[in-house]
């Protein structure tokens, strides 16, 4: 889809029943925003969750728009039990990314970020090696080097919020970092987190997927973004893409092969998360591509 | 997608504009239709066109649509000059089928229409070769054999229009009929006319696309299902896919492959044809899927 | 791949060592075997398992081909401690289908069959449902109703044996067959057994993997061809495949669009086994295409 | 399919017949060479054209290699008219890459070769625009920058001649570089010349595939890696693939998602190629992967 021009998006999630079209795009109407493209899902016609994305622009200031999310609150999402957000595209997005030593999906994000794919900057990255640092310093992104050792793991969670609040970031993307964060650690990080897992979940959920895969002997390999939630591999899926391999490829060669998969994989999801285009349903998701 | 419940569609296409979803939603809202699914297209925000499905379920008898119809008419259409049509599901579409020798997308859109995948009746097979009666007349369908020869080309025609008509058929499939179709023929079937090309399209229009496909030594191949215009394999296409080849495939395997790619590309043309999912944007398609 | 000349295949799985393709190919070369394709694999060069596949022409009648098929085992293979087997194609394979309700993959191997794509005559369909007699019989093929009920399954299985041998077939599918097979049964089949399973094993192995993909939220599904073992769903996979889905697919969608991977996956599956093509290595496939 | 390990591959091609497999793995295992992977193919078994490639590890030195060549060149190739080359493999190829203001197949290989991917190093990036040059450098890699304006193409075809000669390559990638290079260029550069083209040859060659490709609605996109012959976009095919595309993609979109897709096909064939396992047969060619 092509990027939305520098505006709002409305998020809605609420109970399916009739009318909710009507009301939404009335209220925007009158308001004089122009929509540019909306989108919706019903899980259900008949006692499902409905879902909406809304990308309009606006005449006015800041007030005109405050006026518009008080009045929409109060008018039509209170009514009717809305679950909603009103994104309003005022700058880039900030994004953190955390890592270890594999630097394809790191490198692959930082060159998107830097050639403006994402809408976004970069505004940290966190490392538990130091091996990556030369090469994203190069792209003139913070390089905070965090080590984790089995009993420093609080320690270190506790100097990767700060670092993440220090760098303001409303989405913490993980770049095939190779620790797992603490339920804690989540609840306080006050943003979605993003995860790429390297297998085709729930296929090969956990450690070493690829020596998996081979030993099971599949013929296609995958790599799928989600959410990430307290249980291992099992939040709302984003995104999965897959690749054909034949019995020729070991695991360095399924691990290569990967790579391509898990980069492409996890910068579309990404790039949809931050324009605001996925919307969580339970341990689902409603992706408006 | 998901089959819409047996309701209506309302297609839409106009110049873009403010407004056009409330009017729409406020319509359908008022007249207490309960919108099922609904799509929007732009081809560009500021001047572009405007496309709009919207699938929906209305209480009330004949009278009610027919009110409906000429209320949206008068009120909201007219006003804005839109292109528009009530698409309603009042019983399965009526399709013809023209075949030649190969019976591999025939066999496949018959199967499917039996089971009920495509919503809608093959109401009549013409071909003109004899080989698939036997196959045909199996599902219960009406076989109409039309040879034809450089000198009978007209009265050919001439008789399939006949059948067409006999057979009250609103959608008319090009399974692999090995003829062209002369202009007067496509202006007189008075329904949309359905080909599917062997090869991805606009690559290798024309005669034998699988020869040339390997003479080029392409390492994909492809089919396109498209609309059918005057001029050859050049209509608005609504549906392509593709299949990898190796250097080990002659032109038996290509052929072998590609009808696979056939059938899917084709039944999935159909089937979002009669769903009311395909509205034409000049020699381009949009497909609400 | 292309299909073969009608000739013979030899397929040879040995401990990797050097010069195994020499002698090989300096024994087929001596006999006057004219080699038309020949493929190689080793699992590993320094100490691996190597897998051939030959495809070869022989001039003379069966006393050549005896004498050929003795010397190999006694000057090549049994000196190299070589699994190894010889496959004349003298006529079609025979193939023993079984399936349930479901009729796709059934129909679609039948239409094969009938058209020669599989190398291969379809001997005897059994079913444990009446539904699909008609379907079968129209292609001239026989149909056995075997109802199997918990307290009857031994004496089914043993019907249903009886039938196999009575058809002589070579091959066993289950063409969504959905009742599980003892060990028993497969020990006395005489003959490989390969089954679509509608999920993308390992992912969703069991009942139901579409509700369950759905519930996943997964974006992506598929089936997967494998030969059957006596643990569910866990024997050697032969082919894969995918198609993406989205938010909007229910189940009865994810059903629909898996009966056109299923079908697919199924017959590529059937006849690279029928062209004596894939090589079981422990709970792996070798396959040449 | 796997990496070979650091030894020599040889490359056959001649008119097939009986006994080749046998008289090149007998002369190999004769002196000692321990074949690691094997692959052949026949253009036709009766009448057609051979290819074959062999990777295998030989013991002894300089002195052994030179007999096997001489060897092999007088009593196996010679007799059968074979068209051969032995490509041992003694350290990095050496690779030039041509480059315009697109930067995303540059960096792409630039990363590739740096992380071992394509066992080459990248000897020069030579650009007719200065916009890359720090990031080329900051992989170590010289850059040269030679204009091209209309009347200068013969001096700056001179010194890009000059360069690659410094720069002892022997492979020229043109990772997105938009001039047309002269048959002499061609003729003089002394290696193979890669092309990545952003459509999916032959449909859109020349100019601006992607705007062609919206006009004409196709539903898929892609890109053709070929070898640069003097007819543009014309040469043979190393590596094609393709993503869908919906109706909401702009050219923007479109670049966008063709970039993803031009880095891959681009990045397959030059590893291919540098690992041999790419062979020419006319305007076509075999790929052994």
């Amino acid at each position: 889809m092509p990027a939305d021009p520098p505006i709002a998006r409305l998020l809605i999630s609420c109970p399916d029943g009739p009318g909710i079209v009507a009301a939404v795009s009335a209220f925007l109407f009158e308001r004089g925003a122009n929509i540019v493209t909306s989108d919706q899902h019903s899980s259900d016609p008949t006692g499902g969750r409905f879902f909406m994305r809304m990308a309009f622009a606006l005449e006015g200031g800041e007030q005109a728009w405050a006026a518009l999310e008080r009045d929409f609150g109060e008018q039509v999402a209170g009514p009717r039990g809305m679950d909603w957000r009103l994104a309003r595209v005022v700058g880039p997005r900030r994004v953190a990314l955390l890592a270890s030593r594999e630097d394809h999906c790191l490198l692959d994000l930082l060159w998107r970020a830097s050639r403006g794919e994402l809408g976004a900057v970069v505004a940290v990255v966190i490392s538990n090696h130091e091996t990556t640092r030369a090469a994203v310093e190069a792209f003139g992104v913070p390089f905070v080097h965090v080590p984790v050792a089995p009993d420093t793991k609080a320690a270190a969670e506790q100097a990767m919020l700060e670092a993440l609040v220090g760098a303001r970031c409303d989405t913490v993307v993980l770049a095939r970092y190779m620790q797992i964060l603490s339920g804690d650690f989540l609840a306080r990080a006050g943003a979605p987190v993003i995860n790429i897992h390297h297998s085709f979940l729930p296929a090969f959920a956990g450690a070493d997927p690829y020596r998996r895969a081979l030993e099971r002997g599949v013929k296609i390999i995958g790599a799928t973004a989600h959410y990430v939630t307290e249980e291992l591999d099992a939040g709302p899926i984003i995104e999965q893409d897959v690749a054909r391999v034949s019995h020729r490829a070991g695991v360095d060669e399924l691990t290569r092969m990967g790579a391509d998969i898990e980069r492409l994989v996890l910068s579309r999801a990404v790039r949809w998360h931050l324009e605001d285009r996925v919307l969580v349903d339970g341990n689902k998701t409603v992706v408006f591509t």
